[in-house]
């Protein structure tokens, strides 16, 4: 592995094991049409050879069969109530959750009575306790469960990984990462938004944005947290019930130390950096969806900066889905994934509250 | 404040009071001829208006002839016992310490009884108990004590710190600095060195290279940390006396915190990130001075990357010292300046012990 065998094919999707021809695409029931649904999702399941967006779910009978006339593929646009009464079942093979965090167990429940599927966005529920639950609800119905952890499938997250994995920056050593947005900016005016309601968030800014640097990290690492640390704190009157920034400290094994930074109120700036005994690999912009992920790699006396061809996150994550739906590997960032996120963001506020390392072992 | 402005003369000395050609330059009696010294202190010295390097102190009494020879401007070599003495004390206005960390106290206390002003290197001592102690020697003796942190009259840190001062960032919301290098490769064929000796150096990673980002994140919020928490860890044999590693974190007011890193057997990196609420600024490279610096900011939709006119940072620091010396400001990073981040790297080696958060307050 060098740095001319990455910049070759370098958004190669190394994941892939079934020729999207030779399956039957997966069919999916969306549900919650918010702005990332209509903005990032919809437009990625149109453009799939291996998906279909062919029910959308929303609070308002209108809106979702607006939308469904609007989506190409999407024959029905239904209700959350008609949807929990198996409406339309017979027109998806699987479901993508992307609602308010403390909703997600609720559907994930239906589609497993009626044996979808389940895509569910991260964090998995608004506390592990419930993620367990849903986790077990998806294990116990014999369905599919995978968290949407999006920069699985980015090519420069795996590059970077392949990297990390071949030894090219030898013994990983530290862990540095971040992501900051002006969330005020972007939701006004909807100030009574769920991101900032406890109870269907569960969490704030590191709910949100700090699991992309936490579960980043433990996919470049290929490990674990053992131990966290942190601290919380909010500036505006709009985060007087969950976190706006959050600055935590991550163990990992052999002693790998991730330091990580996450806010609602920084200028928007995201960024993974991996220091090992011989070498680094950062990537920056890393996480936000619109930016042209860069990959910067040094080692001995070279460094490199290479800019990987944008692609649809998106499109790369629902394809990978419906690989491991239709095909034989199993998912990776699969239920007991997401709790292990679920586990360590809750030691976070625990340890914002006591001041101390909280064990996760 | 805005790029372009910080684009013209980047290297501006703002610094400066006194014209060079005005004043009687400051001798200097320089203590401890290591690698440091005869590869960046005396060269800058030598090449200096401000500064003379009159006296040159060592333990051995050939090396400091030796090297006198060989140094413009150097008319006498002797050793540190002759220095205690006395000797040659007409030739010099000043010291120059670059010993041992452990040894610092010693010599300020015989410049001080000789009243000669004290560039001391940082860290001040092998504790904060001795810091004080050095401090209050200078303050007796009415001699100046500027701690030598050269990242204080770096251009690219001081226009980094203009930038957040004048608002380019907004409000400065979190700080992330690193520094590692291979000590073991650059000390090989010396394992006994000073810095591996609990002893004498103090503490590890952490004393040597730590301190830099968390000064360096002083200066540039103009705010001291009011409460610290770290790992530290050891992989190497060699590091059984002092940390090889560590992670620590600093709370500063306003509840910024800053994630620092450094390392003594990670590939040379380091970098110093401010985001603030409106824009970034991040130097990277950003410590070593064998590195030309680069300066990214952003804020909006814009970015710009700067490469700084490499300085001799050793010729600002030395003649910055002179320009207090001779002048009538007062030096920046004095005793109490110093003794600052002596108690917060202590406090992080006490957080380490505890697993707690420790409070400067």
């Amino acid at each position: 592995m060098d740095v001319d065998s990455l910049l070759s094919n370098s958004c190669r999707r190394d994941w892939q094991t079934v020729e999207p021809a030779e399956i039957e695409p997966v069919r999916f029931a969306v549900i919650g049409l918010g702005w990332f649904t209509t903005g990032r999702a919809l437009p990625a399941l149109e453009q799939s050879e291996m998906c279909e967006p062919t029910v959308l779910v929303s609070s308002s009978a209108e809106k979702a069969e607006r939308m469904a006339a609007e989506t190409d593929g999407a024959a029905h646009g239904i209700t959350y109530e008609e949807f929990h009464d198996g409406a339309a079942s017979e027109a998806y093979d699987a479901v993508y959750i992307v609602t308010p965090n403390a909703l997600h167990l609720e559907y994930v429940e239906t589609a497993a009575a009626l044996g979808k599927d389940v895509l569910c966005e991260k964090p998995m529920e608004r506390d592990s306790e419930r993620a367990v639950e849903l986790r077990e609800t998806a294990v116990d119905a014999d369905v599919e469960l995978m968290i949407a952890y999006r920069m699985h499938t980015e090519p420069t997250v795996r590059r970077a990984r392949e990297l990390v994995a071949n030894g090219y920056i030898g013994d990983p050593m530290s862990v540095t990462g971040s992501m900051s947005q002006r969330l005020l900016d972007r939701i006004d005016p909807d100030p009574n938004q769920w991101r900032l309601d406890e109870a269907l968030a569960g969490g704030g800014a590191l709910f949100d944005i700090g699991i992309y640097p936490l579960n980043t990290a433990r996919f470049l690492l290929e490990a674990d947290p053992v131990a966290v640390t942190g601290n919380v704190s909010s500036t505006h009157d709009a985060f007087d019930e969950v976190d706006e920034t959050v600055a935590f400290s991550a163990e990992f094994p052999q002693e790998v130390y991730a330091q990580c930074y996450a806010s609602h109120n920084a200028r928007q700036s995201s960024g993974l950096t991996v220091t090992g005994t011989e070498g680094q690999v950062r990537i920056e912009p890393a996480f936000f969806q619109d930016r042209t992920r860069k990959l910067h790699v040094s080692r001995g006396d070279g460094r490199a900066t290479i800019a990987v061809e944008r692609v649809d996150q998106m499109l790369e994550e629902f394809d990978y889905f419906a690989d491991r739906v239709r095909g034989a590997e199993s998912v990776y960032p699969d239920g007991d994934h997401g709790v292990v996120d679920m586990r360590a963001m809750e030691a976070v506020y625990e340890a914002a509250e006591s001041g101390r390392w909280v064990s996760l072992e």
